[in-house]
Formats: C-alpha cells, sequence, structure tokens
C-alpha cells in the first residue's frame, strides 16, 4: 500500500519514500475567479442600487373631481421610495455593494496570508448576502408584477401602462439585481468546491 | 523540527515516528445536526405550503351598484391562488420540502459510504433552497405588507382588515416558511462549517 507520508516544512522528505511525487496546491484555488465574481458582485448590485435609486418619472394624468366639470390635469410623480419593496431592493443592493467592497479589500489584503477564520467568515457573510439579496429580488419583482398586471381580485389597478419609464428602469435595476446575487451564489459555490477540493487532496 | 508523517490505511506507521497521537476524525463532523436541521426544513416548508395552500376566508360584502338603490351583499373569497406571490410561497415550500425528504432519504442511505460527489451535489442544492425559499419569502412579505397597510400613492387598498383570518394564516405561513429557509441556510453553514474544519485539520 502506497505511503501517505509528506514533506516537512523544510522540503526535506522523511527517506523513505522518495518517489512519491510532491505536488504543492496553491493556496485557494480559483482565487481568480474569486475575485471576478466579486468585482462583479460589487459592480452589479452598485449600478442595480442607483438604477433603482434614481428612477423617478412624472406623468400629467387627467383628474374628474365632478362629473359635471371638465378633468384636470395633475402632475404625478412614481418615484421607488413610494413602495417598501423597492426601498427594501435598493438598500440590500447597497448592502451587498458595500460588503463587496469591503470584502474585496480584505480578500486582497489576506491573501495567502489569510487565516482560515477570517476566510470562514468572508464565506459565511458572502452567503448571508445570497438570502438578503434573493429576498429583496423576490419582494421587488411581486410588486413590479402587480404594477405591471394589477390584480381584480383584490382590485389594484396596474401602473406600468402610465409610468412606462418607471416600470422599464425598475426591471433592468432588477435584472441587475439578479446577477448580482448570482455573483455571491456563485462566491459560496465556489468556497464550498475549493473547501471540498482541499478536504479531499489532502 | 516535528514530521507530518501520517498512518497508513491499515493502520501501520511507517516506522519512524510512533510518538505521533493518531486520531481517527469522524467522516461527517455534527451530522446528527444536520439531520435535525434537515428534519425541520422538511417539517417547517411542509407545514408553510399546507398552511398557505389551504388558506381561504369568504366574507359578506356590502356592494352598491346604484346610490339610489340598497347595497347588495355579496359573497366574495379570499384565496392563496388569486396572488401569484402567494402561489410561488406555496410552491417553493413545496419543492423545498420534495427536497428535503429526498436529501434525508440519500444523506441517510449515503452515510459515511457516501461519496464526495454526492455529498457535494447535496451542499449545492441546499443552497439553491436558500435562494428558492429567500424568494418566495420576500415576494409574500411584499405582497402581504400591501395587503396589511395599502398604498396611497398607486391607491392600492388595504385588504387585511376584512380578510383578517387569511392574513393571520398568511403570516403563520410566512413565519414557518422563513425559519424553513433558516434551517437551510444552517444546513449550508454546518457543511462550509465541516469542510473548513476538514481542510484545515487534516
Amino acid at each position: 500500500m502506497e505511503s501517505q507520508c509528506r514533506p516537512n516544512v523544510d522540503g526535506v522528505h522523511n527517506g523513505v519514500e522518495s518517489h512519491v511525487k510532491v505536488v504543492e496546491k496553491p493556496r485557494s484555488v480559483g482565487s481568480s475567479s474569486e475575485f471576478v465574481l466579486r468585482i462583479l458582485g460589487l459592480l452589479l448590485t452598485l449600478i442595480a442600487a442607483v438604477v433603482a435609486g434614481v428612477d423617478k418619472q412624472t406623468k400629467i394624468i387627467p383628474l374628474t373631481l365632478i362629473k359635471t366639470l371638465p378633468s384636470l390635469h395633475v402632475p404625478v410623480t412614481a418615484k421607488w421610495s413610494d413602495m417598501s419593496a423597492f426601498v427594501y431592493l435598493v438598500v440590500s443592493n447597497a448592502i451587498a455593494c458595500s460588503y463587496a467592497a469591503i470584502s474585496l479589500v480584505l480578500v486582497t489584503m489576506l491573501g495567502r496570508r489569510g487565516k482560515g477564520g477570517r476566510v470562514l467568515a468572508v464565506i459565511v457573510l458572502d452567503l448571508h448576502m445570497v438570502g438578503l439579496l434573493f429576498s429583496a429580488n423576490g419582494a421587488a419583482t411581486a410588486v413590479g408584477v402587480l404594477g405591471q398586471y394589477g390584480n381584480s381580485h383584490v382590485e389594484w389597478k396596474k401602473v406600468c401602462n402610465v409610468f412606462d419609464s418607471f416600470c422599464h428602469h425598475l426591471v433592468a435595476s432588477l435584472a441587475l439585481s439578479f446577477l448580482g446575487s448570482l455573483s455571491f451564489l456563485g462566491l459560496v459555490l465556489l468556497a464550498i468546491l475549493n473547501l471540498h477540493k482541499k478536504s479531499s487532496t489532502k
């Protein structure tokens, strides 16, 4: 049976199985992929938060107060802060973006010298960002669907036929946020794969 | 410097460092915690899906067709299938519950003989359940908030003042679904901790 003897730290074998090929594994497999995913997560959540955060549209709506009198034309503005689900989307993306920036600095600074506990903390926080972003996407999408189609059962009328530009921007923000959350999901997947590889090959 | 020589599979040392204490690690640390979390995930998502799936309330609502005539009293029913976000909540919890049952059988059957690839597949699927459940929770909560408070900006009136029992059941389902998603989050966290422990102690 083949021996599993490893070299000492100074690179000298124990002198028994010199034929065993020793290949030094890099500390973090796929660290460039991690860097790309973290940058993507940062950019996508940043743009998603900005696109939703500046989303605003004013329309002149005809308003009938008394049937015998002509309609009044009043300006009505739709903005992201009118709906709690959109506020949640902006805040969640802002949190994820800030975290991505901090974790990017941390991961770059720690690099190969990174202690296990700190690396683990980053993975766990990545996982929490997945939960946060997916719930925000779900919330904003649910309200977006109501805005697009309305709901006759509760008599909630659709509004995207009036505020079309506002809705288009929101859809763009949602798509970016969804891609951003996939980046964080990718980061967790990558970390799991790396840990699994390390635990099974060591 | 101390040698890092490990024993062969048959337990025989290479005959150099017999003083090195060899402690056999269990294959999966915290497997009982995993079992409990998986059972919890199964039960919570099952009850959440059932509670939301049977949620239905009929109320007699006064309806005024012509102002000069007395109001008509018509029965109006609120049910989960009226709102796409609630359908998503029920379907997501049903998927997560079914997956929890299958994965429970798989994990129990595989046990210590489980191959690395299969164990990894279970962790990755657990992670996807986190994303699915958190997005469903977000969607249903966003619509639930609208049902509870309404939104004056888009003239969506609150409905929970009329369908109170329906809303209470939905809140219960949401709380259960949230706890269920925390169970899956716990499963992923546990898997990451186990893999990290294995990769650093081996």
